[in-house]
């Protein structure tokens, strides 16, 4: 695959690339997710949502629902960011309705102490697997986007033991055990990296750090425990021969674009928070961003949704290096028709704006 | 009480108008709630949330706990910001573990055009009779917040029909309907005004405007439907004799400080995702500020959390117009030990701070 020609198969990695492109490409988190009903099927079929992330079959089958149902231009490994903790015998399991949840929650100094790195190759060897094979299925219709949670998000998981919405565990850690908390920091940094190493030698095009709780640190802390992580992993993963870029989103975290622009990532995701624009202008055309329309647009009436199409497409304005998505994760009650609404008018609007630049 | 000499009866106020004071003033959101054990028994007593509310003597009598246990500078009124919707008919529970739910949510045009605006003085009546009953009984140890919902926040309940993360009707409202919003948002607007204007008349005074859900707005739509409606309450409420002031809290919106602070509020709260010097040098010293510890280091160990109250007050710096507080509510699990930890190491440290003013 060249870069140099376009069209759905490149648009993805040439905005990640900060090139011209035919059209703005469109993928969206979790899109390969409960609100289509094959995605429901092959769940139930799996009997649960970790036997579908650990068959590299299953994990393949619903990466590609989304792509063979809409004109998507990227599809994203189907795989959970537990994945590290559950190889690190946290014991992962995800109960109906409540999310996941450590059975071996991190609440000493000890089981901090006692945590090693695994080896992507051995105990998580069905990620690599499942990206060779998607990347045999996609047969380069699109590229391929692996990922990985940020050491912070991992960390705030592996000591509340599950979701949380007040971070008294990982945060008493934080301010009264600053130390053993970095240690944590470490050991999780390291296992993101070899683990996204994995993926991209298995074919991954490009891989994303979700840091899906930078948002709930005050800004002193989380320049000391996110952010350092973050630039890191961007600094330190070997690419590979095709230099395949990173992407990090640090969701709630529009106070530090600044500085996460300057992590050595290619792109960063954007929530729906702050408009394209101030994020351009903030990030001063060192990054290519994507995102963010609010996944709330996801609800209102067709005609209503191709609106705030435009009106996001006009604010960005036409300099290269914008990925559209959501400014968050598709949630299960929309209707899958909207993606064809959204994907096309992505598309078609996408098109004017590349004819004005 | 006069505004010229200080001490606990008059710092909040005070440091309100920027004025200069002994040292800083803290009250807490949330402060008469679960974490305490005379607030539990008294919500047993009641037999349910809303009677605590709609009995002046119950409601004086938890809004004191606080003021008789620890040095608080300020007293804010115990009440919800749900009564306005509740007063229009919307017919309002509490669901143990739940949280509000409304029997009858705004679900058609219909339901919004027959809205009314409720007299506080008749179907409120119990609040402002509250107000008079907390300001006897307080004798002037400390001031008295009175409080409201914004517009937007009230109307996402009210349209939701309780808490949600996808706000999914209230947008979809946004959207597609955008005139029948504004119309709900106007007579709320003016509910708003009558509501607060009836709890500055018995003797509220300071006014607290809580846009909880103004963060979940990308910001045009923000700047549409949550700000303007903020704006004309601050610029049209009658705040008697005294010039009440007005505080205004959006939080998760610190894109907006800016805006905020020219609405004509007195102050703003913020929440623990900005640091006070970035808000302070936004606000170009507008406003005051009221904030904003991160909630969570109320679970930190007595020095940690004496710590970040330090750092905290040091990163405000040394001007007047200061008020201590959380930057969100503080949960029910935390050890009421720790609130006299913060109030001794605020007043402590803003001692300190005064001096170096």
């Amino acid at each position: 695959m060249s870069l140099n020609d376009c069209g759905r198969h490149n648009r993805f990695l040439r905005a990640l690339r900060r090139l011209p492109v035919d059209t703005t490409p469109i993928w969206v988190m979790r899109q390969a997710g409960r609100y289509l009903p094959e995605y429901r099927a092959s769940r139930q079929r799996a009997g649960s949502f970790m036997n579908l992330c650990r068959s590299p079959e299953m994990a393949c089958e619903v990466t590609l629902q989304p792509i063979n149902r809409f004109e998507l231009d990227a599809a994203i490994l189907f795989s959970d960011i537990l994945t590290i903790p559950d190889a690190m015998g946290l014991g992962l399991e995800f109960i109906e309705g409540e999310g996941p949840r450590f059975a071996r929650p991190l609440r000493t100094l000890e089981s901090i102490a006692a945590l090693g790195v695994p080896d992507p190759e051995v105990e998580l060897r069905y990620v690599p697997d499942a990206v060779r094979l998607i990347r045999r299925e996609l047969n380069n219709r699109v590229p391929l986007i692996g990922f990985a949670g940020s050491p912070w998000t991992l960390a705030c998981y592996m000591v509340e033991g599950g979701p949380t919405e007040r971070f008294a565990h990982i945060k008493g850690l934080m301010w009264d055990h600053p130390q053993a908390l970095h240690q944590l920091l470490d050991v999780l940094t390291q296992s993101v990296k070899l683990y996204l190493e994995a993926q991209i030698r298995a074919g991954a095009q490009a891989v994303m750090l979700f840091d899906s709780w930078g948002g709930v640190l005050a800004p002193g802390d989380y320049r000391e425990f996110s952010l350092p992580n973050l630039r890191q992993l961007a600094q330190s993963i070997d690419r590979g021969p095709d230099q395949v870029p990173i992407i990090i989103f640090s969701r709630g975290a529009n106070g530090h674009l600044e500085a996460l622009a300057q992590t050595g990532a290619d792109a960063l995701g954007i929530d729906w928070t702050v408009s394209l624009s101030e994020a351009r202008a903030r990030t001063g055309g060192r990054v290519a961003l994507q995102g963010n329309l609010d996944p709330a647009a996801m609800y209102a009436a067709p005609e209503s949704l191709r609106l705030q199409v435009d009106l996001l497409l006009r604010d960005y304005g036409s300099a290269p290096g914008h990925i559209f998505n959501l400014g968050h994760g598709i949630t299960p009650d929309v209707n899958p028709e909207q993606m064809t609404v959204l994907v096309n008018a992505v598309h078609e609007f996408g098109k004017r704006q590349e004819l004005l630049a």
